[in-house]
């Protein structure tokens, strides 16, 4: 459940173009509100809603230093993801094999025109 | 512009906990709507539009024999997460690597005590 609900907040945090310019930016190293409010004309407030999002989503960290808060990645940022998508294509994939391999049973008469 | 409008629709078609579990099923191979609503607790309607979402992400087809819609997996269905994520590690690497860099461009008696 717990894992479930993670995945909830990393998807969502994603599902948002502006969200996502901001983890590209973040991807290249750490910058500050402002640095990644004004390349997506977002204002501050709105820039620390969203890297909120992207923060509960485990996917940014915050420091503050003095007045400075910067923002970088989490090392693991996808690792959640990861995991998800990966399972999903090994079972893909499995479900293709055995497809192929019912496929090779069928009887010659039926394969060969 | 048609790529972040995508991705918008495929991570908002995963974010939902009931809909990743269509996902896990069908990719496991193809499964009709009852199928598909049965082990979620869901109704048909409402399974219905949940599926609707995971077609226009572009997550899933559907086809219809008769009376039976039957769902399964489009073969890239991860295509478009899987390249943003790739973009995202390559970039993260890069900068820890720059890091690591700096780090040994650091004079030996700053980090030696």
């Amino acid at each position: 459940m717990m894992q479930a609900q993670q995945l909830d907040r990393i998807f969502t945090a994603l599902s948002d173009a502006g969200r996502r310019r901001m983890v590209e930016r973040l991807s290249k190293g750490p910058a500050t509100v402002k640095q990644l409010a004004e390349p997506v004309n977002m204002r501050l407030p709105s820039a620390l809603k969203h890297l909120k999002v992207l923060e509960d989503g485990g996917i940014v960290v915050s420091h503050k230093a003095g007045r400075t808060r910067t923002y970088s990645m989490q090392p693991d940022a996808f690792g959640a993801i990861d995991d998800w998508l990966r399972h999903r294509k090994t079972a893909m994939n499995a479900a293709f094999d055995r497809l192929i391999l019912a496929m090779n049973e069928t009887p010659e008469e039926e394969t060969q025109p």
